[in-house]
């Protein structure tokens, strides 16, 4: 069978001289689906920098009126195709196609090209400047180079380097899109890609607009994000292959953005717990099993304070672990990998409560397994202790008071979220007062009483955190339009003639609505003076 | 004589052990100056961090009222002590008492402080966020480290690390500040932070709110940028010293943000050249040569197009040079530098117009130096021809045509600055229109008609620009409120109880009038609901 084409300048073409080839595989069978798919080569790869350079030229003279209807259409687009897509992601992924992908995740992906769409017609998310005296003005502009993206395994359709968030915060920022997809659903991110190529040519967009390679060898990729054309890169994904990148990267001075696995911890404070510990271990189950415990937020570490509340909220949260069937993962490469966190954990002292191996031998699957750790096991080796599981493998960490429970807060890495809860009565209060600084710092996300799996797409999110869980605290993969300005650089304009400013700068308010922070205030007026 | 003290925990105390010590030395003599102060040691860095760290904590529970009275209160210190600064600093820079130091720089130091505090009482520059449907609200907050700050040598008031704008910004977002003085103005750096001290003891700030050493061995340096505790790092200064700053601080994963000195190209337009060509002799050799050609902001190179107009200009400039007398420089380091960028000028094919050797034997003093090189040897060498040249050394690039000149922009590295001079009557803005979607994808600000040198403490400015002029595009070193940003964590809150929110986050407004984003309008109201 031959090899599925790339699609380079708005073309699906062979790919020139493959690396290698390769298939997706359905994760409930291990069988290799047919279509066979290009690892493309340094050719494909400089044939695609080439016309996002035209298309970094070409944007210039697009509309954002254009830029947004190429957005919505193409979330009309996916919304006509949607069974199709449906199909082919839940046979790739084995994640249930209800509602999981098409009640949940397609509309959640529409809906983000749809609100991009929004903020490209808005305009405010450029954070327009102007200061009337001095006559300095700045805003939030494209790169002037394409961003790459890096999709990951776990969300075929809402973070697909072809359609997901990163995709629409690029396009809506003004940058070309090159997208190197995940092969764990090529046919995904093809079938995807024709909806938005067909998209973009209807909206007269730019040939180089996005384009699409299935992979590349790990060596092209790193040489990739330091090229010199490129504006950014976006990389969703595992620790050891965005930090391999971020080194690349950052030697170049060009951006990275790297939104990578995190442990999420919940702490559930002793009122909590002695108030409504059964319920908790349902919140907790539930929230650590979702989608076979494969989210960015999926919590993988809770943190107690030891009690009898504690022993009984362990011993049930063991024989929910225990009850449970395992979920199919998205690849072989989940089931070993996790096979080697439970090694690790228990090198570490944890102490294995529930499951710990490969589940089944027909499909990709471990059991949902549970350990438990005291809470100086932990402060001693909390990177070991706290290595990213990605997985429905969850590990208690057990304090003997509240000064334990505080260290354990001290050593965590950064971190997506951080959740506690605590008691309605206010009894843990004095402690949550103590707790909150230790976990706010270390975490983008602060939660409470309530679990952090789930990432609305909210102008209040952030989806981020400090280092290793990203590359840089101060800006979200989610959340419209703050994600946004990963994907700029910040132009000021002194002096320049008002005719040569970009629109959003000039006297008048280019749509009477737009808000821009004039001498000092945010406004939807137009400069006088 | 003894060593002076470091600034330690808000005491002014002996370093331990240090690791050697210096003094500065008058510029117009090459004399020593009789100070002698420290290179600390790993044993001050520690305590420093510790207090540091105690300082974090504390200004959890410092209010913005009283962090903006510091900033103020230090701001009428500096001024109460105005005389004996410029004194100091005339003696230990050779910049001029007046107007320079006296009626320029520490004025806009002191306004630089007023404004971050008015920005602190106002609270619209952390961007607060509400979805209040989602119940999802972030903003900009502290970084839960303190700020090490490398002060630069060109401004010992308006950049000092104990009283410039990276420190002003740092304070105004919250966070305690490590401060790393330079060595060429110790004295004026120890004056500054006695007014800051005094000004943070009767502000009631913790001891560790601002720290100084006055010189760290570099291996010590590069350790500080990566440590743990830290939050993140602004460095001014050189672009080798930085860059191996850099490659330390994103390896640990730690924000640094540079500001490295750039060339600052002027681009000449035929019309323009034509029109007034005169004129604009006397306004890039003014730049040029302002305070000796010592601002990260100095034009350094220039490019036209040849004709008669062009062949007149250079010959002016040349006059120019040849006439002025020498500047005096702030160091022996920078008269040494100069004779090697002229070197490696030459020896990439420039030639020299005038200047080119050292000035004077008993003071730093380097021959105002011009060359010139061709478009067409610039372009295939653009980073030996392009090189940082500090002080007032210029290179003219001489294009043919418009495509040459064009191509020279296409060559150029990311900058701080670009400057587009073009005739009143519109003969350039054909040209114009091609040339400017160039130089704006690599310099952080564009100007129109004027020269860069001098950088307006504006909400409009961008003292920033595309790697290597800094390490991110996204950012601004001056330039009130968004330099802030640059020191803050994004922080959202998800379903946090309301009285546990921070103050800009709840439903009321906490001033009345700070500007929220609330579902997604800017907006001065409370949450209802």
């Amino acid at each position: 069978m031959s090899l599925e084409p790339v699609l380079v300048a708005g073309s699906w073409t062979p790919a020139v001289d493959p690396a290698a080839e390769f298939s997706a595989h359905d994760p409930k069978t291990k069988a290799a689906l047919p279509a066979r798919y290009p690892v493309s080569s340094g050719a494909d790869v400089e044939r695609v920098f080439a016309a996002a350079g035209e298309a970094v030229a070409a944007l210039r003279s697009v509309s954002h009126d254009a830029r947004a209807e190429f957005l919505e259409r193409y979330a009309e687009k996916l919304e006509g195709r949607a069974k199709e897509l449906v199909e082919i992601a839940a046979r790739e992924t084995a994640l249930p196609a209800e509602p999981r992908l098409g009640s949940v995740e397609l509309p959640r992906t529409v809906g983000q090209l749809r609100q991009a769409a929004a903020a490209v017609r808005e305009r405010s998310w450029c954070r327009a400047t102007i200061d009337s005296k001095a006559n300095l003005r700045s805003l939030h502009a494209p790169l002037g180079g394409p961003v790459l993206i890096f999709g990951p395994n776990n969300f075929p359709f809402a973070f697909n380097a072809v359609s997901g968030g990163d995709f629409a915060a690029a396009i809506a920022a003004g940058n070309p899109v090159i997208a190197k997809g995940h092969p764990a659903h090529p046919g995904t991110t093809k079938l995807l890609a024709e909806c938005g190529a067909e998209a973009a040519r209807a909206s007269g967009m730019p040939p180089g607009l996005f384009q699409l390679v299935y992979g590349v060898p790990s060596e092209l990729g790193v040489e990739m994000v330091a090229d010199r054309r490129l504006g950014a890169t976006a990389f969703t994904g595992s620790r050891a292959a965005g930090l391999r990148l971020k080194e690349a990267a950052d030697r170049a001075g060009k951006p990275i953005y790297l939104e990578l696995s995190a442990n999420n911890p919940v702490f559930f404070l002793p009122g909590a717990l002695a108030e409504r510990g059964a319920a908790l271990v349902g919140e907790l189950f539930d929230s650590c099993a979702l989608g076979a415990g494969q989210f960015c937020t999926r919590p993988g570490l809770s943190v107690l304070v030891d009690g009898p509340a504690a022993d009984a909220f362990v011993s049930e949260l063991k024989a929910r672990f225990a009850q449970a069937s395992p979920g199919t993962l998205l690849a072989a490469g989940l089931v070993s990998a996790l096979a080697t966190d439970v090694e690790q954990l228990v090198r570490g002292g944890a102490r294995l409560l529930s499951g710990g191996r490969a589940a089944d031998s027909e499909r990709y699957a471990f059991e949902p397994t549970l350990l438990e750790v005291s809470a100086r096991a932990f402060v001693e080796n909390p990177s070991q202790l706290g290595r990213e599981c990605f997985g429905t493998l969850h590990v208690v960490v057990r304090a003997r008071d509240a000064a334990e429970l505080l260290d354990v807060a001290r050593a965590l890495p950064g971190n997506l979220t951080g959740s506690l809860y605590t008691s309605g009565a206010g009894d843990d209060d004095a402690l949550y007062s103590e707790l909150e600084p230790l976990v706010r710092d270390r975490v983008g996300r602060l939660l409470n009483d309530k679990m952090p799996t789930g990432v609305a797409v909210s102008s209040g999110m952030n989806h981020g955190g400090p280092y290793p869980s990203t590359g840089h605290p101060g800006f979200t993969a989610v959340g419209i339009p703050a994600s946004f300005l990963r994907f700029t650089a910040l132009h000021s304009y002194d002096a320049v003639r008002p005719a040569r400013l970009p629109e959003e700068l000039r006297d008048r308010n280019p749509t009477g609505k737009m808000w821009r922070l004039l001498d000092g205030a945010w406004s939807q007026a137009d400069v006088t003076g």
